[in-house]
């Protein structure tokens, strides 16, 4: 597939800069950094069902290598499916169970190396599932792996389909930051995502057919209507020129897509030295509309396209792709 | 049942202040606040996989006069099956359906004149899902309607299973407010909620057994480890003195649980005239700990306090308890 230019606008896939991937991940361990963690006699990962007394948690995780998280459910089943295809795993993929059953707040599914969660909408949600994540890899002394966010976005300025994987995560104001508050103190943490991870993905990229690919900023909001200047929420006071003149905004400073988790999951990452990179697909672009009324097949082809290339990328690092 | 006086930190049950409940609510309209709706020739509610041209939502939702919200898809189908059966209604409870099958964003069951929604966790996440529920209601011509929602939480110097009905949904800085971020601007709105409904609601878990209730205010945070003062996060750079501080200067302002949707629900609500109460159901004391340990059998029947609660005020609008 040749190097990929939309509308001008995307940053080309750059061959020229390609870096060979490193097999395995120089991601030696975990950095949590909780010390109470140590002097806990168990610890119960609430919101997976699982627990250090519990589960054997190394038996069960100790050989991830990779880390697939996405908003939905059924979309993070569909995917350990995929895998399990394409990896060529033995057993039927329609018998893949999920580990977390006994709640509903997230799905759990591992086939070979890959772990594939569902982290629902909206950073508090994505951040939840992130502490408990980290300490489940950090309890099954997982080594060497790579966290990879595979979701849904908002275009600015792209095609629809297009795949964004996140040069910096920024927020609403545009800032390369992360938010936390600690017992009602506001600290800032920086949302820088691996270099290499990303460029090895728009290298992959540009081995596919029809996984139109871009480097760009993600812009993550707390809000999905009046936080991404939506016309079309049960709340606006704002114009069309408002809207779109934000819009450009974002687009100048390199926004090329808007969603909701992605400056909280760099920023724990980039905290736990937990390598990571974002790959969202852009189900429309906000400069031509609000409402996601694509047909829905095409939209499921879309979130595929992340799908493909996340797989892609695993199969390189597992040798299975020369 | 009697009054209830929890370690003499509970505000008690106060029969003396009790009014009676106006039937139908006084919730004339919804104020849906943009201008832009009246022009759309088609509203798609994307994350309900519902819409203007493609549902009569009219003839689906217009006798709607209860709409009750919860985190989990699991507890609000439970909760749904539980009014069905306290309503007498016809049919098979097991039969019921998800309005919103065709996605796994949210779960929504109607039974009679209840509808029983998931919104998952998080500020982000219940935004997304009341955007659309209140242009559904707006549609439906939906009138004289009360929102409730009922969920969990963490308790404040309550002993666990203590269902709190909110008194004020405060943020992490103890302020009765919700900051917004519009377009990159910051506007506050105010979380005040239905006096009226939180008192009646009270006086209701005076007429049960074992729903031990009090009116506190409701800290909501965007984050549960950190942003709650838990010591069992990935993340943790504070003491455990540090942490019942905070826990303390909360509780001295009048905060009984904290959770992390109760602020956007209020100010969402409020700003669209809807007659809004909050009663989630406490898991744990915070001053004794961060990690849900206890029982699984135990925290089902907790979870059940709100339900039973809301369900009996149900009836008592509805007749069906004089």
């Amino acid at each position: 597939m040749s190097p990929i230019l939309l509308n001008g606008m995307g940053i080309v896939n750059d061959h020229s800069e390609y870096i060979e991937p490193e097999v395995p991940f120089k991601n030696p361990q975990i950095h949590v950094k909780n010390p109470h963690l140590d002097t806990m006699e168990e610890d119960i990962l609430y919101h997976f069902n699982l627990g250090t007394k519990t589960h054997n948690l190394p038996e069960m995780f100790g050989d991830i290598k990779f880390v697939c998280v996405g908003g939905s459910a059924n979309r993070m089943k569909s995917f350990a499916q995929f895998i399990h295809q394409e990896l060529a795993l033995p057993g039927n993929m329609d018998d893949i169970t999920d580990i977390c059953e006994g709640t509903d707040r997230y799905s759990m599914y591992k086939v070979g190396p890959v772990l594939s969660i569902s982290h629902g909408m909206g950073v508090p949600s994505i951040s939840i599932m992130l502490h408990e994540l980290i300490k489940l890899l950090h309890h099954a002394r997982c080594i060497d792996f790579v966290l990879l966010r595979i979701g849904t976005s908002g275009g600015v300025g792209l095609a629809p389909g297009t795949v964004v994987v996140t040069d910096k995560a920024v927020d609403c104001f545009f800032r390369a930051q992360f938010e936390q508050v600690v017992l009602g103190k506001v600290i800032t943490r920086g949302t820088e995502l691996d270099v290499g991870v990303s460029k090895e993905l728009l290298q992959c990229s540009s081995e596919l057919e029809d996984v139109p690919t871009v480097i760009g900023n993600t812009m993550c909001t707390h809000d999905f209507y009046e936080g991404q200047g939506r016309l079309d929420g049960a709340l606006c006071s704002f114009s069309t020129e408002d809207k779109l003149e934000y819009l450009r905004k974002a687009y100048n400073t390199g926004v090329r897509n808007i969603e909701m988790e992605s400056t909280v999951f760099a920023a724990m990452c980039r905290a736990c030295g937990i390598k990571a990179a974002v790959v969202c697909v852009t189900l429309l672009n906000r400069f031509d509309g609000d409402q996601i009324s694509t047909p829905h097949d095409v939209l499921v082809e879309y979130q595929q396209r992340p799908q493909v290339l996340v797989a892609h990328f695993i199969k390189k690092h597992l040798g299975l792709i020369v």
